[in-house]
């Protein structure tokens, strides 16, 4: 383990393949993302529903003088990705834009050579997670603020949905990071269920019960503590629960309910194309000898 | 005190200029910022200093192909604030940008009315900011990481930057609506150290003590708390301290040898000008009755 938290982030120029795709790197980036997720959580969840905020009609200004037909946040989302497309955040190959990537600005700078991580692959799953989020995170994060609550913090409240949805999406996407570095760990477990194909098979070489028990009592634990209410010194634990930013069973149904089987669909998908491409020659040597070859 | 601590946010279309002034509103919203700055803070902090970012010709790719000569942080804040000028974020009376405001776009949204809050001011001190930031608060956050530490993820460590300067900006221009209402508490309390200008008075009629030492109290729990390793479910109080994510003590200078002073500085900037433009009966009627007259 590595002795500071602030380790969980690789350094980018001198990474290599190896260290980015050990189990360690990976358990360690998905632990420090839960923090981020159950933060921005708790940001969004101080503003009212905003439900005008995620209809396509909501804003008719933005059709009108932005020629836009689809949502306000998904205004605010074109035009932030199209920001970052332009410095290049789409090129990593743990970011994927929630924008039609055929609206986005080529990049000004020159690019990155990152290492050899993930094989060619076209998923992207960022539709699932923005329906998800409005029509059931976004409700139950709110409620307590009254079912259909507006408040008019459209701007704030956009802000805080496209922190949370980055976040859910790095998260979600991750996976494939754990489909790769498992798959060249034990490629003969794999192949032959690449090959059927068959979704059930792989996501069992993937699946840990016990590390997503763990996962979830974690969880808890940080939605407990972060939640809490904090501007009363002087207050015993019962105060400050009564007064929650967020509840703890929120943040644990949405990564159980979601979060947890979204990654496992994203991680079979990029098994399942895994072997696009590869040889027949390579493929029989991974079988033969269990050991994965470049 | 609200039910809920959601109700720290109020509803843009329904709150009147009493409701808002209200020191109870005002309170509620500097104690609701703590959480976010330290929240921001803590996600700057997993990355890297990376100095580049802050200098102006760290990424001579922006002078060349977007014609750019500030730094990537501040072709950031360009970006970002031109698509928040879009939608008005900058017509609320708590929102002030770090982009000169000559190269924001105009909105493409109607103004929204707000109650009549703050008085003509030219208050803006988001340069001294800036300042702070880059030459203080980010080598003291990421010293952890190597005095001079670089990890390539400029993108990320830029985003979570606007998130952190974005918080203290509106925290500290928040002075503004705590000397607005309390002038028109007391305004021939206030009104003859305007005239005279009398700085040092106007600073001790608008500072408390016990609330600031209440303050430095409350933020170095939140700092603890939230700054503590949370990722190993299991460990003792004693082990969350070791990989803490922030140090408390960084925390709390923030505030004490920056926050809190500059937030003064602008209280006091702010009811210089407060009497511009009243009329000379205006001013008698309050000197005479101490009641705020419109």
């Amino acid at each position: 383990m590595s002795s500071h938290s602030n380790m969980h982030t690789l350094d980018i120029h001198s990474a290599t393949t190896e260290d980015i795709l050990s189990l360690e790197n990976i358990r360690s980036v998905l632990i420090r993302l839960e923090e981020t997720i159950v933060f921005q959580l708790i940001e969004r969840a101080q503003f009212a529903r905003n439900a005008r905020c995620y209809s396509s009609d909501g804003f008719p200004e933005l059709k009108e003088r932005e020629g836009w037909n689809s949502s306000w946040l998904a205004w605010f989302l074109k035009e932030t990705e199209s920001t970052h497309a332009k410095v290049r955040r789409f090129e990593a190959p743990d970011e994927y834009p929630f924008t039609d990537p055929s609206l986005l600005p080529k990049p000004i700078l020159a690019p990155v050579t990152y290492p050899e991580l993930l094989w060619k692959h076209s998923v992207n799953v960022n539709d699932q997670i923005l329906k998800f989020y409005v029509d059931q995170i976004i409700p139950d994060i709110t409620r307590t603020l009254g079912e259909n609550s507006d408040d008019g913090h459209y701007g704030s409240s956009a802000i805080r949905d496209m922190e949370v949805l980055s976040a859910l999406s790095r998260r979600i996407h991750f996976g494939m990071f754990v489909s790769e570095s498992k798959f060249r760990a034990e490629p003969a477990a794999f192949i032959p269920h690449i090959l059927t194909p068959n979704r059930d098979e792989l996501a069992a070489l993937i699946t840990k019960p016990a590390v997503e028990a763990a996962l979830l009592v974690r969880l808890a634990e940080k939605a407990k503590v972060y939640g809490q209410d904090m501007d009363r010194p002087g207050a015993n634990a019962e105060e400050r629960e009564k007064e929650r930013k967020i509840e703890i069973d929120t943040v644990v149904r949405i990564y159980k309910t979601f979060v947890i089987p979204l990654t496992k669909e994203v991680e079979v998908d990029y098994l399942l194309t895994r072997l696009d491409g590869v040889s027949q020659d390579e493929i029989d040597k991974m079988l033969a000898t269990n050991t994965f070859v470049h």
